[in-house]
């Protein structure tokens, strides 16, 4: 008789984003007519670029004639998108050779499956706040407890609070953690470690063997030159630390699925030699997935050349401004905000100690907009809110209007 | 301190395929100039017809215009395609609802993340020889002990014989198991199970309340009117069985990427009611997967339309003329060849009982043709051989006339 893996009935609820468009869509069914702007999941909306383009439609045409057709792709990705990326780590000073590069459909799909590489006793530390997907992947393999109501925490897991007092960014942990998931910048909070706050860690990391999962699906929006865009630029680092990353967020690729994982050779655990580590991935890689899209990879090809970055940064900007024009309207308004100037979320402290739920209730209803409940991040994400900087300027413009003039303080 | 996954260090050799190319690749490096034809890896070579080309190109000119640029992809896919794939299937007079169908990116990953939302302890079943990801997949997620080197099977799998004697369809398992992995048409014996094979193999499955895995990434290639194409094709499956497809092989999206599963709300287990699988993985595929490429979604879209169903029964036919010519060729050879009438792929007798490997090493060495040595995929293939048909006619023709003329019999 077969079972059910049972870790899903451990589930706290519904993955966030469905969650709210559940909530959005029976707000819109009790209000017909009324028109609700997005600045809820952090999702692309300008347009791919010509060089991007060009790639893509080039790649489509050599799919289409008998010469050029090409099947499975190689294994780990196009030689040249791998050699492009380790090109541009380098332009940072950062060595990552392009066998340590594995391309793949996504910062999501890998940040949830590289768990799947290390022991199923392994300790995990989360950022809190942090993607739900570091926590709900290892609900799912069985490394953690049931959920706790009242704390908001699943047991088993440590969760690392960033909080105003510590600027957004955990101490290290207090106990031996394996496992340690970084984002930065930080999504959901849109704040971004420092080069001491990531060698503090680092240095955490490597006196207890313990791995950092370092999500940089952001690291395109640091305009700051002194603060790092790759756990890379930290000494010691590739010891210690995976880098997964996207072309999502600065390509505009959110639908058309691009990303790649960096496991150097150097990152060992306990009884392994270097290039262990590396090899597993490479091997769940082999079995669990067939290579990133080939029209997707011509496309990420084509965002890594000269025209491309120049015409992606054009993007980032885009966004970047529309962060301004939220961050500056809602400060304006004496709300208390966070982010929004080296990553394209704003971390709103809600009103009133208000709950993260309700105030997500009032914005909808009174300002008509949707954003993200902190605490769908985690429990110390209760009492803030994330607002997206993706969307078309006139209709951030718009939302932002909506706040200031609908919404009741 | 991290741990590795100890599972990795059970898995026996290399993946197959991997294994092969570095054999083909260290074979070429001895004898540069010389030519390799390759029907190993099944790999589709044809072009993409002209309405998939179409519908491609066209989503990539949406997302490079403002007004019809979009994002991240609608949950479980493309509401368009899968009502078209729902269409289908009620065709063959099977009723699978669009709510069933998960697109993915493709069979493979879908073939080895499906038992993640089954128990650890379930006991998988497997066709021998079998395509190698149901095992692997199986042995990284811990649900095996060791390789057994003198079996050449994995401790607590039940390999589940097909051969010669039973027309390679396995009998019911003579003890209770779990999950039933199938393929049909079966990769690599080029065997499709009928009606009455797969009746029995239902009712077991509803008397143990054990789940069939269902592999039906070549349904496209049965020609013959009472075969099936879908496990749902038999009455009582949709309690008991999940059909993994693919628009690899009779599309041509080996990399394009693209495929889906159907698990339906009756499928139940131990202590479930339905709709709880169907939940458990639309719940894995939310935490895991960011839906499928959206290009890709849209070429498939193209695929099933009218023009697109009828280009890509050319391909089809194509290859399957292709196989008629290696069938032939073998045949008349005096060699004994089993499969390539409703599959594109001939399951070969090795001669006088030789090895897999050592005939492998013999048709590379004398015809220097590359085909995949049948143990690869399970023990009870050993003294068996694959040849694809995919590939151009010429190359086929070449490969069958080396092999007439070289091959030392």
């Amino acid at each position: 008789m077969a079972t059910i893996n049972l870790n899903y009935n451990k589930l706290a609820a519904g993955y966030l984003f469905p969650e709210i468009r559940r909530r959005t869509e029976a707000f819109l069914e009790e209000n017909s007519g009324v028109e609700v702007m997005m600045l809820g999941v952090g999702d692309t909306t300008e347009p791919l670029t010509p060089a991007i383009i060009k790639g893509m439609h080039d790649a489509v045409d050599a799919l289409g004639n008998a010469d050029t057709y090409t099947g499975y792709g190689k294994e780990r990705g196009m030689p040249e998108l791998r050699e492009a990326l380790s090109e541009r780590y380098d332009e940072r000073g950062v060595l990552v050779k392009p066998s340590e590069i594995f391309i793949s459909d996504g910062a999501k799909p890998d940040s949830a499956n590289i768990q799947t590489i290390f022991g199923p006793a392994d300790i995990v530390a989360v950022q809190d706040p942090a993607y739900p997907v570091y926590v709900d992947s290892n609900v799912i393999a069985g490394r953690t407890g049931g959920f706790n109501e009242k704390t908001g925490k699943y047991e088993g897991i440590v969760y690392m609070p960033c909080t105003e007092e510590n600027g957004f960014f955990p101490e290290v942990p207090d106990q031996k953690v394996d496992l340690i998931y970084i984002c930065s910048p930080n999504n959901p909070t849109g704040a971004v470690a420092t080069v001491d706050q990531l060698s503090m860690l680092v240095d955490y990391a490597r006196r207890n063997k313990a791995v950092i999962i370092f999500d940089a699906a952001y690291a395109a929006y640091v305009s700051d030159p002194n603060l790092p865009r790759s756990i890379y630029e930290i000494d010691g680092s590739k010891e210690c630390a995976i880098e997964i990353s996207s072309f999502s967020k600065d390509t505009g690729f959110t639908g058309v699925r691009l990303g790649w994982t960096v496991v150097p050779y150097d990152v060992i655990v306990k009884d392994t030699s270097p290039g262990e580590i590396r090899s597993a991935w490479n091997r769940r890689m082999d079995t669990f997935f067939n290579e990133a899209p080939n029209v997707s990879q011509a496309g990420g090809l084509a965002a890594l050349s000269g025209q491309g970055r120049e015409e992606c940064q054009g993007l980032v900007d885009y966004y970047m401004r529309n962060a301004k024009v939220i961050k500056g309207g809602l400060d304006d308004m004496g709300m208390v905000t966070f982010g929004g100037v080296n990553a394209p979320y704003i971390w709103l402290r809600t009103p009133d100690g208000m709950g993260s739920w309700d105030f997500f209730n009032k914005m909808l209803s009174e300002a008509h907009v949707v954003g993200t409940p902190g605490v769908g991040f985690g429990p110390s994400g209760e009492g803030y809110f994330r607002l997206s900087a993706f969307g078309h300027t006139e209709n951030i413009e718009k939302a932002v209007d909506s706040i200031r003039k609908n919404l009741r303080l």
